[in-house]
């Protein structure tokens, strides 16, 4: 269980959660799989709230991500709930009976259409959501919501994670003062069983659906999907942005408004906190890993090889053992299948150029490498030497906490 | 060090390696890394040998492969030199004169051309091999070499390996009788920084090159790429065949002569025992995972779901717990991204159907699947309801092992 986990080493500390114009949130204990915390999250938003919303891309989808991807193009939002303890995945009609149950019960409460209710779920797979325990609890939790309820969401949508997570943004849109503010879980990209990532971001900005959502997509590429932990995709996957609209900020009419680049600058930046807070609380993680790779014929090249790395076992173990071991980063970048030549191949780690055009630099000297490799945030950097894409990715390191966790959860 | 590395609980016992006529194998110690063992092997064939190879994908090979492809086309081997130690990979100009130097002295000793040379390294990648090690070893070697030198040279390549492997055939061409012989190393498909997989065969049937390389790129493709231990490939895997012609069996001039029919299958047999064989010694793996996937839309979509799951951290690490959790094989499956439909697809352990389209069997027992999870050789099915494409795919699980060996191996 959760609790019992260590604590991160690489946790960061809760930021302040101050009100949000038009959010009130709670937390309550549904009893679904925990005992003794809360697993059930509500959310209401203002009346007028926009939603963009980015999935998983698993071709087996939990039954709350249907009900999203199907509620999303209408663009409102009026309620959220979480569940954590079961995912509602691979539960065939009776995952889909669980979704509408629960949307029109939080419909029921806030007044509004079960399809402005979002709803989402992580948990174990294959097992009926007890949707019963979930419509019990609603009623004593939308009259506890409260718009200092964000701490207690943040810790009531938790699994394997070791600690909560969020991010807090101030910003302008033509000069009106816009808060952003967004809580996350999850300790893979990633893991299905009890470690889907969700993030729920909220805006006082006023902003229409339709520009939300290509700032939301964007947002996410540079950020969710440029970080993972051990390579697997969660049936889960979800961020929904909402946008209450309070902040009464002047009309933006497309994503491209010059207006918004300070705003976009601000979500990116939020979302890119956000994910690496659940990369730092990868499932046994000791160590941040960052990929820069530079020199290779194009940018989606480039993201590839960064990938290749960030998901290499062989990677992920030597730098668990502070082992700079230059070459697994060599048999990564060939693994990828992206264009790439030994000989005009360059290797650095903490800053230290340790190859260079496809051999090690003339007295290579380890030792600030080594220095490098025993702190907490590894830098890698990748110079194909043959074009002008860029790339970046972020991963943890594999240890032996990500065997204790995954080879002995469920039972 | 391969020495202090636990034995592999699912190692098989080395096979009697009788002589096959018109090879001589022998190993020596060079003491190019390891110290108190043989690192250095080598092999001669008889006049007129055929040889057919694969190769690793790598686009970042070693040297002994650059040397190894351009060797191939001539289609003729006198001689084999594999070191074990120092993969010569990421090692530019010196890299490819230690090449140069190695085959020279071996085609000196032998009398034939420095092109009938056929060279592997395995181990470190980025340091320069000491090639004139190799160079003051090999007439030695070349002194003892012997028919009965199989065993030795079994073991002579090993790096991480916990065993020597090695299968055996018999089989008859258009009633000729024929043998096949082989040796492997390798814990992983794989790992590069000592664990490259290399295997190397020997049959004494006539068969030109011509004949023999798709016959082994066949047999390569139903074998060892049809596993993994780590997802992660060696700059350095190959795969050789030579055939020496002693049987003297009648000419075949094509793959597709039905007089092969039997030859092939019996090669195809033994390389998928190498391939298990490999597998069986993954870095770490107490069990062997075979993942059957049926109801594909064609045989490269279920290959590719196989691999999925096969590579999943989270599969590995709920196989190496024991634990019967067949969420996570739908999350394999999901992010395959091969196409599926959750509500179609169905899941078996241990030949026990678990789920069927799409939601867990009513009444589903799971005793006798805890059963075989406890046993040494998981059997994964997965049916996704589609159409008639078949694939299969051999894993192991992954544990703390894999973590020891590779979180701190090279210091």
């Amino acid at each position: 269980m959760a609790q019992s986990l260590p604590h991160s080493p690489l946790a960061r500390p809760l930021p302040a959660l101050p009100p949000l114009a038009g959010v009130r949130f709670g937390a309550a204990a549904a009893g679904i799989r925990y005992t003794g915390r809360t697993d059930l999250v509500m959310a209401e938003f203002a009346p007028g709230t926009t939603v963009a919303g980015v999935f998983t891309r698993s071709k087996c989808p939990g039954a709350p991500v249907d009900w999203c991807r199907a509620a999303l193009p209408q663009g409102e939002a009026r309620a959220l709930v979480v569940n954590a303890g079961n995912a509602n995945v691979f539960t065939g009609r009776a995952g889909f009976e669980a979704t509408q149950a629960n949307a029109a019960d939080a419909a029921r409460l806030v007044g509004c259409a079960a399809s402005q209710v979002f709803l989402a779920s992580t948990g174990v797979i294959g097992e009926i959501l007890p949707y019963q325990k979930i419509s019990d609890a609603l009623p004593g939790l939308y009259a506890t919501l409260s718009e200092t309820g964000w701490a207690d969401a943040a810790r009531g949508i938790m699994t394997t994670d070791t600690f909560p997570k969020a991010a807090v943004r101030e910003t302008t849109i033509a000069g009106t003062t816009v808060r952003i503010q967004g809580i996350a879980k999850g300790s893979g990209m990633v893991a299905p069983d009890m470690a889907t990532m969700l993030c729920f971001v909220a805006t006082d900005a006023a902003l229409p659906a339709a520009v939300l959502q290509p700032l939301l997509a964007a947002g996410a590429a540079r950020s969710f999907n440029r970080t993972t932990v051990d390579s697997d995709t969660s049936t889960s996957d979800m961020v929904l942005l909402f946008a209450t609209g309070q902040a009464s900020n002047p009309p933006v009419e497309s994503e491209t408004d010059p207006a918004l680049a300070e705003f976009a600058a601000a979500l990116d930046s939020l979302l890119l906190e956000l994910a690496l807070l659940v990369v730092r609380d990868g499932e046994g993680a000791t160590k941040l890993i960052r990929i820069q790779v530079t020199g290779a014929t194009s940018d989606d090249s480039a993201q590839r090889v960064a990938m290749a790395v960030a998901n290499s076992p062989l990677v992920k173990t030597a730098i668990a053992g502070e082992d700079a071991n230059w070459g697994r980063v060599v048999m990564a970048v060939g693994k990828s299948g992206e264009p790439a030549n030994r000989d005009t191949l360059s290797i650095a780690i903490g800053g230290v150029w340790i190859a260079r055009n496809g051999t090690v630099v003339p007295d290579y000297d380890e030792t600030p490498v080594v220095a490098h490799m025993k702190g907490s945030e590894i830098e890698i950097e990748i110079d194909l030497g043959l074009g002008n894409g860029t790339g970046v990715a972020w991963s943890c390191d594999l240890t032996h906490g990500y065997i204790d966790i995954n080879g002995s959860y469920r039972s």
